[in-house]
């Protein structure tokens, strides 16, 4: 039995070690030497005062006030550290567990009838603000669906399985394996994320190309708004009129609660190739990429990482392609000397193992730092190829030149996550040393300053970490107007009190820093 | 110099030769040898008594009655038979053709303003009744966006090109030609529909996996409504909020006018690999379908054709499988090679050349026998494999049985158009002899019959030709009750006139057959 951390990533058991620890700390030293790296702990949550709840306590709603503050907000860094700091900002005044669907119908009939607000909470990973009450003065309840966390059928015939939603990834896939099958969906968030909430934001998952968001696997959906159960038919593929999934898909939250889906899944792979691959320069590593992703050849991971990248958590030199290609069906080796054709670099061992170690214990590390007072963050996007260069520079010079504004200092990392035939989806890493007290305000300065210069080089503000309170300012800007106005048409005509997940999707704000 | 046909398929010129018709007929009388096949001529035209306009010509309105009459319905059967009868119907008081995308925008502002239906016509090949003024009583203006013919620009390093909505599939491909590029996007209607209906009824090409349907090659959606233009973000992905795209795709006319888009192109393939199989029975035949479609070889063509569809329209006994792998970077006979191991038939000749010499003709064909009195038509649907043999048996129940209370008698074919791993495309044919001045009720009841059996038996009510009038009882009970509100409420907000298109997709009508 493993216990969740009330305030950082994950379980309490998979935190750093003090080992661990000192390693990062001398790494960071060794790059920053200027830094100031005291340790900060957590306060106790017990001492943290909660305002009283405006819910009274039911079968249905828990009002527990670690239970509350344990669902206030999600993982982004900027929550993480002001948990740290005892900052406790809007907490729900409840949390409410449905144990069927109808006791969703339930709570969502309940409070648009009282005017509270309901935000699903899918696995709590959000990095975007996207389960906070943030500016939210209503009562507000939280949405768990943790009991709601069974595959209920298995379609061998099809390939397809009628999952619920509030099911963690290794269960589903856990659930998934006596049949043979698995879902194959490995965002970073994995251990701690739930099914409804890929759906609900349009996680990222493992494939580097085709089905590279959830959104590919979706057969059908049942979502409850308070008009009523929303489900769509099982099919393959429609073209009768607008698809109804494509709606819910990426609304988080917002339209409704998406109980269960129908989703596609496959056989586990049997046929396997990779390599991986140095280049003489970043811009050639770029080009190889974009022809991989034009050949057709469709690797299952093709995920560049420049110089920076491939060092801090691979301890490679160079800009470093990580090459992979896997079928249930037939050999794939034919497929991997093609793509090595299409590259003009030389092949390196050990760098696919070394960088997954690395990206698994990325979130605790982030943590681990973050009481260290570092500043570390991403910021993800997608663009076309012809763009890129240019964006590339706009988003690094922007990012330098805030860390050295905010932080004095600073590092900025570039990869790929996935890559498509008319662009790449760059992710940008950031280290810089913060200061111990002002940690949230210079963060949300740095997201101003690289989300401005994402959006402004044509990018969009997410591909695959979802819109939430965070990315609002930037994400209204991208959305056309008209796109705008019928969401908000959609969603008056399914959630006509308002009530579900206010702050997000619909709502316009002005451009400008989340607030403070 | 070509002339289209007033009331029927395509131009004059490619019409049916007396030798084919000659031909046709023969054959028809070998399997219905009671048939009545005397020959009907259509009417002239010009002897047709029009309405007078109740809009006045003018640069942006044409009035003239041949105009208005060629823009009065779609290319269904339902259509054509009532043009041979010289049954007029309701015909748009206006033709308009804007020149730029601002005279879009104000015929939009003319007709919101006056209460004028706007019907965007795209090639006029809807086979739904997708763009004809059924049950308007007010004026309405037909929109031919003939004039916006261009591919605008090529980004030859993303692959994609802008280009605009009203360009035909033949032009569309020779200005991408030059630039080495292909869309490679052939619906049966490729030289006479355009960009702009494609997208508005997603329509399915080339790809029988993967890239089924034209959505998944767009880019960016530029779109007049009445309350603005929205054009979204060149984004080869993006997980910010629902998909702006997916929206406007499939809306059919009901939310805005698509002007134009960005489409994702590719090289022409240079390596190809295909081969014919026949199966000693249709279900040996379907079972290696599935298998290929969940095998991820990803052929570009998957045909299968059951004993009737390969006898006819090949001269082909049994059910024979129509394999084609293709591409711009790599040989891929391997594919085809393991393709062919998954189907235990033997491999046959020629099949795939006489196949698609009788595609290219059948429109035309429909038509000549249409003047015979014989009842042709299509259904196509989708399902999941687990209910394909049940939804097969119901749909080949109802059709025989309707055809034999209707007609007397009659043929049904099938094929797969598209396959996916989770389920096939079936695209049935029927033919039936007809009663001359009776055969666009008796099309009616057939399309009712058998438009019920698909939707009971889980399938959706259009794969890619699109809802139009003649799918919305069925269509308004596929789709789930909760999605149409949405969907209303999404129109209300772009189209608060309610003037583009009415009466598809967000009108709700009872379950029955179409208005007589």
């Amino acid at each position: 039995m493993t216990t969740r951390s009330w305030w950082g990533w994950g379980t309490v058991e998979d935190a750093v070690t003090p080992d661990e620890r000192q390693h990062l700390v001398t790494r960071v030293r060794s790059v920053l030497p200027n830094a100031d790296l005291t340790l900060h702990t957590p306060p106790d949550p017990k001492t943290l005062a909660l305002p009283d709840p405006r819910i009274s306590p039911s079968e249905l709603y828990s009002t527990d006030p670690v239970d509350r503050l344990a669902h206030a907000r999600g993982q982004a860094y900027r929550d993480v550290v002001r948990n740290l700091a005892g900052d406790i900002g809007t907490v729900p005044d409840a949390v409410a567990r449905p144990r069927t669907e109808q006791d969703v119908v339930r709570i969502l009939d309940h409070c648009g009838s009282n005017g509270i607000a309901v935000i699903p909470f899918g696995g709590g990973t959000s990095v975007v603000g996207g389960v906070e009450p943030r500016n939210l003065d209503g009562p507000v309840v939280t949405l768990d669906l943790q009991h709601l966390n069974r595959v209920l059928e298995v379609d061998p015939v099809s390939r397809a399985a009628r999952i619920q939603a509030g099911v963690l990834g290794p269960a589903l896939e856990a659930q998934l394996k006596p049949h043979g099958f698995t879902l194959r969906h490995f965002p970073q968030s994995f251990e701690f994320s739930t099914l409804g909430g890929w759906l609900a934001t349009r996680a990222g998952g493992h494939y580097a190309t085709l089905g590279t968001h959830i959104d590919d696997f979706v057969e059908s959906l049942r979502v409850v708004t308070p008009v009523g159960i929303s489900e769509s038919r099982r099919l393959p593929g429609s073209g009768a009129g607008p698809s109804p999934d494509r709606l819910f898909l990426g609304s988080e939250g917002t339209l409704g609660v998406i109980t269960e889906a129908w989703l596609r899944v496959q056989r586990p792979p049997v046929h396997r190739a990779g390599a991986s691959v140095r280049f003489a320069s970043w811009e050639r590593a770029v080009e190889a990429v974009r022809v991989i992703a034009q050949s057709g050849l469709h690797p299952a991971n093709c995920r560049l990482l420049d110089p920076a990248e491939a060092f801090l958590n691979a301890g490679e030199p160079g800009s470093v392609l990580v090459l992979g290609f896997e079928s249930a069906d037939h050999p794939v080796d034919a497929h991997l000397r093609r793509a090595l054709e299409l590259c003009d670099g030389e092949v390196v061992e050990g760098v696919a193992q070394r960088w997954r170690g690395s990206f698994l214990r990325m979130p605790y590390q982030r943590d681990a730092l973050a009481q260290h007072a570092m500043i570390t963050e991403t910021f993800e996007t997608a663009c076309t190829w012809d763009r890129f260069a240019e964006l590339h520079a706009a988003v690094t010079e922007a990012a330098t030149a805030v860390l050295a504004e905010v932080c004095g200092a600073g590092i900025v990392t570039c990869r790929f996550t996935h890559v498509y035939p008319d662009g790449p989806a760059p992710y940008y890493g950031i280290y810089a040393p913060g200061r111990w007290g002002s940690l949230h305000r210079q963060w949300d300065e740095i997201k101003a300053a690289v989300s401005e210069a994402l959006i402004n080089a044509g990018g969009t503000i997410t591909h695959h970490h979802a819109v939430g309170r965070d990315h609002m300012p930037w994400y209204s800007r991208q959305r056309p107007d008209v796109f705008g106005a019928a969401l908000a048409g959609a969603k008056a005509a399914l959630d006509p009190a308002g009530v579900l997940n206010p702050g997000v999707l619909t709502t316009r704000t002005s451009a400008g820093p989340a607030p403070r």
